[in-house]
């Protein structure tokens, strides 16, 4: 796969996962949507799709990690960092791209949300302002350590998915049911390590979209919760790297 | 493929498509339906899975395109228009059949909702009115742009996934996998993108109904919305094209 | 295939079948169930599952037809009748099988059910009774054009969906992937079409459970709707013959 | 396949398969979890996805039975009950680790739940008790013989798919499809056959987990109803070595 593949690769796909994924909130939670209020399995089932459309787009092109914390794993795995810095660049302007894109298809239901009193002071579905949720995640109980902990297990679990996949696929990778096994991989991360943190479990997909909900000139839009922001960084980074290690001494 | 295939596969197909799609909004929002008030998943899984029976039966006849959307998406990347008119002819055909058939499959149910003074104030789930809703999309805010980039966005989504399918099915296209993937898209683009417009994504899905509901004999139905009908049929076209633009700049 | 094996496939995989068809409505409908209240999606899901499920764990022995309108649409497309009879028998005998499983699985929640005054008096999720909807079908509207119409609609998905499938699978018949397409085809019938009639779609389905209804010992079971019995036999199998007409005509 | 392949898979797929399926008992029903309320649908499917990610992960390491009906029921089949000892052994470790990491990763959820004077008098979505469920199952109604047919119907059926998955996957074993088609025979158990007790369907699913919960320091958290833990024990082991008869003289 040569460099600007890579990179094209990562940032179309990542740009398809935030469009969809954050789309996904946007629909269930802001006011004037015609899926408002269609509950946690909509937003599962629709993150897992939105991982889904995105890897079987983009495999070709790049391999689909989409998620810095499954390029650490892999680069862990293999010993190869070469590439890195290109993986995490297309993933990072891919996430930003998409979260912009979520703005324009929901422009009408963000400013009827914000500007409407009676959604405004709503509890949102997840995070800690009612539309910051549609581009990051935020925890239900603000405890760091047990925070950190759930966005490590479940990234775990994401990781030693991915990587395991090419035992069973016999080395044609993230191909066709690759695509759809990730997809419900990923339904389950959150149906079931969902709950306490809203399973960032990616640093692309929480960090890109709250630089862009900073960005927006979104009306009561209200702050970006910057003191959160680390937690869903470090968190699937660590358990990327920690998947790697469990691969490298079981699966290897 | 002949020309008598590809028509006969296209009307076949979308026949089925808009049977299945138009059916889950009636049963979801006619009053009489076992599966009254199922909501917003059922909605984009039913839909999800009506494209995946009609794909799956039809794409040994016609390459099941079954969307005029798909038909200009395929066009632009072979560069070969010869038989994009027939495909068109047939997809417009099907989707008035399949109205047709979604009428007669939920006679008693529309003449109990269209009679039944409670009901005929309902809100609708979709559309501008109670029953246009089985048939047609309405926006939930009307607004011109918005409505047209909405559709566009989720066009995009939709033919590129399809056009990056013979990238990972080595050159079986819209084979056995490929009609499942499909499918999970299109609950996708639902889910995700479906919550300001209604999603049509296809100008057949759309348009063919509408014409159904202006010639059906349905008691109180209202007015066809004929001002918006130009934006689901647009917005897709417009839509497929970019996709393909896409596609031949970074996948070809 | 030997007579014996077909008949053993379609008696174990018709009581399969019934048992977890059956099964998810006793689930949804049952007091005393931890499923009470799923609602449709539950139902439809859980259909189409019991067909997957029943349908891979018996394809080696006979082909998993478990449907006397897809037995009757293959011998309409082959033009060989002379399985049928054996198809049948097997298939209507362990629809009896699963139902009868069924009452063993939720016995107490049917004797809680039926005896409890609170919920004896309330709406059947589908059928005219409490309790017979687990076992057979019921219109919501009683209309016996609509009903037989609605019933033949829905077979002909169902087994031109089963027809076509070899086309796409190269010769290997209902295999892995074709159990999963069928499953998810018997979803979509269920969301799309399923809001009239409660689609039985299947004669052996309404009608063997509905025989054992008749004879267990239920209290206060109420009667088995022998006038309706008809129609879930009767569409079905018109609809298969339809079915094989279409194949014969344009897929052949 | 060596013995420490063996012990390391089934520790590692069962560790995941609790995580995942005692962590989505934990996010629909404790306090303060995104995911509350989020139904049975959400926890069926949750169970599904969890054997999913289970068994692909760890499928090429033990062959993924993670259930030791599915050992007894392999080890019947075949005539060999060598390795039988190491895969319960696995399975039960892998059990308790996955319990003990649902704590972990719902630790504030598990606090907030127990301490709160609303919470705790509630009905629990499972098991006798509001936290216990999360660990282990609890009939709706406590009857021993129904509580072990129901279980030991959903064993066979779940042990039976399991077995003749050999027929179909062209002897591939439990690959990549047959994970897929796992999930969701498990989804439809769940669905079909969970409302009156549960459908532990697994020993080590509910012995070890319940092990967990007696020695875990939650406050208020009730006894763990050791009355009842034999029934999820003897009902699933009776089922998978009924199911290897019924494959023995019907299918092999």
């Amino acid at each position: 796969m040569s460099t600007s593949d890579i990179f094209l690769g990562e940032t179309i796909g990542t740009a398809v996962l935030i469009l969809l994924g954050g789309g996904v909130c946007a629909a269930v939670t802001l006011k004037a949507s015609k899926a408002r209020g269609a509950g946690w399995l909509a937003i599962t089932f629709g993150w897992g799709f939105a991982v889904m459309t995105a890897v079987y787009m983009t495999a070709s092109l790049s391999g689909a990690h989409l998620n810095p914390a499954v390029t650490v794993g892999i680069a862990i795995k293999d010993g190869d960092w070469s590439n890195v810095p290109v993986y995490i660049a297309g993933q990072m302007l891919g996430a930003m791209i998409g979260a912009a894109l979520v703005w324009v298809a929901y422009y009408g239901q963000f400013q009827a949300h914000l500007t409407d009193p009676e959604t405004l002071g709503e509890e949102p579905i997840e995070g800690p302002g009612p539309v910051l949720g549609v581009f990051s995640t935020g925890p239900e109980i603000r405890n760091t350590w047990q925070n950190l902990a759930t966005e490590i297990i479940g990234t775990v679990v994401l990781v030693l998915a991915v990587l395991t996949q090419g035992l069973n696929d016999s080395g044609k990778g993230l191909g066709v049911i690759g695509a759809l096994i990730t997809a419900f991989v990923v339904v389950s991360i959150g149906l079931s390590l969902g709950g306490p943190t809203g399973y960032a479990i990616n640093p692309a997909r929480d960090l890109g979209p709250r630089i862009v909900h900073a960005l927006l000139p979104l009306p009561n839009k209200g702050g970006s919760d910057w003191s959160y922001a680390w937690i869903p960084v470090a968190g699937p980074l660590i358990g990327g790297a920690i998947a790697a290690g469990i691969y490298n001494i079981a699966f290897a």
